[in-house]
């Protein structure tokens, strides 16, 4: 089964807006096998809104909408899906008894604008809606699906969940989808690819892509079975060779981010943390606070940005600074030692660089960042090259002071 | 002159990606007043993509599409776009020229795969590619224009901006649009939207659209004239009246975001900062040192999440936390002077709270904050309550405390 979708209204060519209720039925449809060869927004104008139905219609198994069902004006979803598909709408008089209910509860009266949320195209079938004003409805035209849903995410995504998916479902023959994302912290994208291509270019099934960030690399496999076991076999089967190619370097495959994962293990130890941050500036300490319950673990952290507060707040020897410079080895390892005596924490990581534009010395380049840690679970220091902006070295420098912390918990190398 | 946007490419279907080229073209389009009416993403697939194109120049003045124009069996674009016009390819023996030349230059010998970029749909004019190996092309179809642009933003961008936005600008008779961000720190979108709508209401042009987000409210201004002068005098005639409505709550119309702001005042009148931060954990740290040369200004940040760090780094008297607790006025305010103290800073902000989701006591719920400001600027303290989840409370909480600062600093009320 092929699908499309048309999500209808004129705010959403707006280029500040962004369209999510396509993501997300393509995303679900997936799961069951059907694959959404096109996705349109369109303005709430009634020839193209109607144009695009009827485009669709001529090439698709399924058509899903959302939007365009209020009250106003504007709201030309009925009107034009009815001209689309060549048939009349007619007003439901049990929607109108819900709608004039619903006002009610509210003690309002309703306006007579609102009736036309009552108009149904002839032969669909209404799907109630419990969240909102603007039921949906469907139609089945010979084989080819119709459906016309609201555009509130917050009432499309039940309607869609709980009364077009298992329509859908059916009509798809029992095929699932299943996926699944590794998560890498160390390795950029394209050494990833490298160690794991020759692997999963032989898996028709699953299928593998895979996505980078700044500091992290994603896999992203996704198995088509006839049952949701079969789809699990298939990943786990592919899941497992990867995670043989690359020993330790996946920190995730359950959807956690780095943070939540290193609050866990320091948790599980019972371990508490300090930080010294230069070039990051804070934003190690941020990502970590924003795992709820971070206090457990995490008692203080230090922003030093000058050389004077490293001397100050962490008793780095200002003779160490002025022999290798800030941005050293040995300077990282000072602060992070300094950290952790400080706070009296048992351990502590510290992150010294050169973020840019500017601050570039001879022989240290803008992305040069030294990563130390201290203390309970043993001393390591890492020398790093970042690529990019300053915005994407501290966060590479940060994801980097993360898995430091990770690697060192779970006895792997410094990497 | 109406548009529509063809975006090419299998992957922009995947959930997880997100299609930019259309936002791009679209804001740029706006600019000299062509609307898009659609914007579609189409798998690679022949028949779809055939009919994509012939449904776009069945309605829009002018076809846009991004991507496919690569060498590989997926790049489908060249191909489909003739037969949807109906038209033949040729093969340019100037682009090839151009290919080979450009592969000899990086040491490498051209695949014959390669020569289809050079596949030219007759009567098309070519659009030079300087960044990439697929050259661009366009057509006019008797009075309707298509054009077939690369898919990494990179290549297109240019090629849109300088060789086919002048064509359009000449078609489009000379309308230009011109846009204006209004940027307010300190008020929600709906207080927002109370005192302004009843002025920007009044006016057809400049449009006015307000979008909120987690301690930001933006006004895009957006107006329509036959010159840029023209459209500006409009923008300003409104966001004047805007002004006198919202005295001191608009703090950038420049496209600046809050720490960049802030930054630039502290750094016009000399004064270093000191931050000390409970709830938000590092993150307001983290904002303004996300702005390039922030070392000017802050030398130093403290973290203190657990009681013992306030009174440790800050000096804050145990007494104090014991008797109004941690969060309260009493102790955001010594929190601010200890650092600024500590520091030896011109002034100091300090941020108490709780984030949640657990942490909530009798009086003292989720999203409550306490801002203090000390030292150069004055000194102040701000109660405020903020609403949604812990990232947006620490969102709006960081962005509150750069806000404090700024109000400061210019003279205004705590707000």
């Amino acid at each position: 089964m092929k699908a499309a979708i048309v999500a209808v209204g004129s705010e959403l060519l707006d280029p500040l807006r962004r369209e999510t209720n396509g993501a997300y039925v393509t995303g679900r449809l997936r799961e069951i096998g059907v694959d959404v060869l096109a996705r349109t927004c369109v303005a709430d104008d009634a020839a193209w809104l109607e144009a695009a139905f009827r485009d669709a219609l001529a090439r698709a198994d399924v058509v899903i909408s959302t939007g365009g069902l209020g009250p106003t004006e504007d709201d030309l979803t009925r009107d034009c899906a009815a001209r689309a598909v060549g048939r009349s709408l007619r007003r439901d008089e049990g929607i109108l008894e819900w709608l004039r209910a619903r006002f009610a509860r509210f003690n309002r009266v309703m306006a007579p604008v609102n009736e036309k949320q009552a108009d149904v195209i002839e032969g669909a079938t209404v799907l109630p809606n419990a969240r909102g004003t603007a039921p949906g409805q469907w139609l089945d035209l010979e084989g080819r699906l119709l459906f016309l849903l609201p555009g509130p995410p917050g009432e499309m995504q039940p309607m869609f969940d709980d009364q077009v998916l298992p329509v859908l479902r059916e009509r798809a023959g029992g095929t699932v989808l299943r996926s699944r994302v590794l998560k890498i912290a160390s390795m950029g994208e394209s050494d990833v690819e490298q160690v794991v291509a020759p692997l999963y270019k032989t898996f028709a099934n699953p299928r593998t892509t895979i996505l980078g960030g700044a500091g992290q690399t994603e896999l992203h496999l996704t198995a088509e079975g006839s049952s949701v076991e079969e789809a699990e076999a298939l990943l786990e089967e592919l899941a497992a060779g990867i995670r043989a190619l690359l020993p330790g370097r996946i920190y995730s495959e359950d959807g956690r981010e780095l943070p939540e994962v290193v609050a866990a293990l320091l948790r599980e130890r019972g371990l508490s943390l300090a930080l010294a941050e230069s070039c990051t500036g804070g934003l190690l300490a941020s990502r970590l606070t924003s795992v709820p319950g971070a206090s457990e673990f995490l008692d203080r952290g230090y922003v030093t940005y000058s050389n004077q507060a490293k001397v100050d707040l962490l008793g780095v020897d200002p003779k160490l600074i002025e022999a290798h410079g800030a941005v050293s080895e040995e300077v990282a390892r000072a602060m992070a030692e300094g950290a952790r005596r400080a706070a009296g924490a048992d351990l502590a990581v510290a992150v010294t660089g050169i973020a840019g534009p500017g601050g570039e010395t001879p022989g240290k380049p803008v992305g040069l960042v030294f990563l130390a840690l201290a203390g309970a679970l043993g001393d390591r220091v890492r020398r790093a090259q970042f690529p990019g902006d300053r915005e994407r070295v501290r966060r590479q420098a940060a994801q980097a002071g993360l898995e430091m912390i990770r690697r060192a918990a779970l006895g792997l190398s410094a990497g």
